[in-house]
């Protein structure tokens, strides 16, 4: 109950995607970098390693498809790809849409401190609802589960 | 020729430690987090959706059994898996271990510059032995091919 990937699931239904076979997609709030979205799985696991061969394979195939329909949505110059845990223990990847004219580009997301973007909740519901498309999810559908 | 990746390979001999399956797997020079090592698919790909479902899932075993022999040898915190490509395109996966008193702990590597801990030849090539003996590979087949 005290994880805060968890509680930002609960706490932030406007950020919330889709939710996938193995894991939950999630906006990140800052939208400093557009796009970015946080895949984290239904169950709590730390290293990849931890996960059963089938369990990685489904978490790595929905990590690629959401990092596919971010591609196509966006038109990055790159997608990044973290899976880091060192505050959050709870596996989440940071996937997020690089583009060469941002402000970090072409340096890691983190290499230097940046004010954050936060967007009105209507905007976020507007732009989890396209990445759902972008993803081929029936957006009334998953609406109304969201 | 011009890739980054390929002639870190074909240069550094000295940092080399497996060629496994669907990737190679290399020292990064700066040993500044210990253990940090480069996990680069044999073939130039970039994104991991551009793979077909079993060459992605081929890599994806890679990363996890190298993360696994990175924990086990090193005894981390966490490993952090990061696969970015947006300087060098030829995706390569940084495999990290990280420790509580690690100076930029629990931050991302890159949140900070820090000075390069480069390592003599002979040490780089002990470290690299002792990461093929935790992935179970024979250290003397292992040097006679690399």
């Amino acid at each position: 109950m005290n994880c805060p990937m968890c509680q930002r699931w609960q706490q932030h239904p406007e950020l919330r995607v889709a939710e996938l076979e193995h894991c939950y997609l999630t906006l990140h709030h800052d939208q400093f970098f557009p796009g970015y979205c946080l895949l984290f799985t239904r169950q709590h696991y730390t290293e990849l390693f931890h996960l059963s061969v089938d369990r990685r394979q489904g978490v790595m195939e929905e990590v690629s498809r959401v990092a596919e329909a971010l591609f196509r949505l966006y038109r990055p110059a790159k997608i990044n790809y973290e899976l880091l845990g060192n505050m959050v223990p709870h596996m989440h990847w940071h996937l997020v849409p690089r583009h060469r004219d941002d402000p970090l580009w072409p340096r890691p997301i983190w290499c230097e401190p940046h004010t954050e973007v936060l967007c009105s909740a209507a905007d976020y519901r507007s732009t989890a609802a396209a990445i759902r498309q972008s993803l081929g999810l029936e957006n009334s559908d998953q609406e109304g589960n969201l």
